[in-house]
């Protein structure tokens, strides 16, 4: 049977443009802080204080990859698990002193990174591209729940 | 510092739409063979006895990652090594009677999951996001040769 062009398959392309920014993100962001690292960092930047569901809810990463995650976040000391001022029986998560340079600094470099990405494409077909996957992953994700 | 928004973050979106494609992947195509494996049989269809190196480089998988697809093919069943006719040093692959028709199957299956996945898109769009895709991974592919 003949064999598919896989140029024209969106799962393909998604997983050529996932690998071709993880090869951006080691050389321009950071070859430590891997870019879901970044994510729960800029998400506790953001909101100080809410549990570790809610950060994965909110960037998009289940619960056992959140877990380990704010594990090893915790390792390197860039966040901390403290007692939630509002209900004693949750823990909730703060980033720590350090956890807080390290997201100015790794924001600097994604802003940097993101233009090297994007930048084979005009600021109109950039605002396209973003939009047009941010459809299609919102709808996929409508299907789970 | 403010957090950044991560909406607006093309790798954001990116690891998304690739976990949006996993999902959909796993519910309509397959929970045995992945898009990766897919990818390899699809490149034998197209083209049997070529050589795993060259396999990788054409499905943009990297040569520790195809070694490991190539394995477990293999392991099912799915595709054979053979001495190359033309040069009795190299092994090529080729896929084997099980393993023409699972590719099969599966083409059938990805048209379908593909038409699903993109269906919030009208026609139009969907062929910009995937030639956007496209130019943007190019791009990135090309900075590392």
């Amino acid at each position: 049977m003949a064999a598919v062009d896989l140029s024209t398959h969106p799962g393909h392309l998604a997983r050529r443009l996932q690998q071709a920014h993880s090869l951006l993100w080691g050389a321009m962001v950071s070859e430590e802080t891997t870019s879901p690292q970044f994510a729960v960092l800029n998400a506790l930047a953001e909101k100080p204080g809410i549990d570790q569901r809610s950060v994965g809810e909110q960037v998009r990463l289940d619960r056992s990859t959140i877990a380990d995650v704010v594990a090893r976040l915790a390792r390197r000391g860039l966040l901390a698990r403290v007692r939630d001022p509002l209900d004693g029986r949750r823990n909730v998560l703060e980033l720590t002193d350090e956890g807080v340079r390290l997201h100015r600094k790794l924001v600097t470099r994604t802003a940097r990174m993101n233009r090297v990405f994007l930048s084979p494409l005009d600021e109109g077909e950039q605002e396209t591209l973003l939009r047009l996957i941010a459809r299609v992953a919102d709808a996929a994700e409508e299907l789970r729940t």
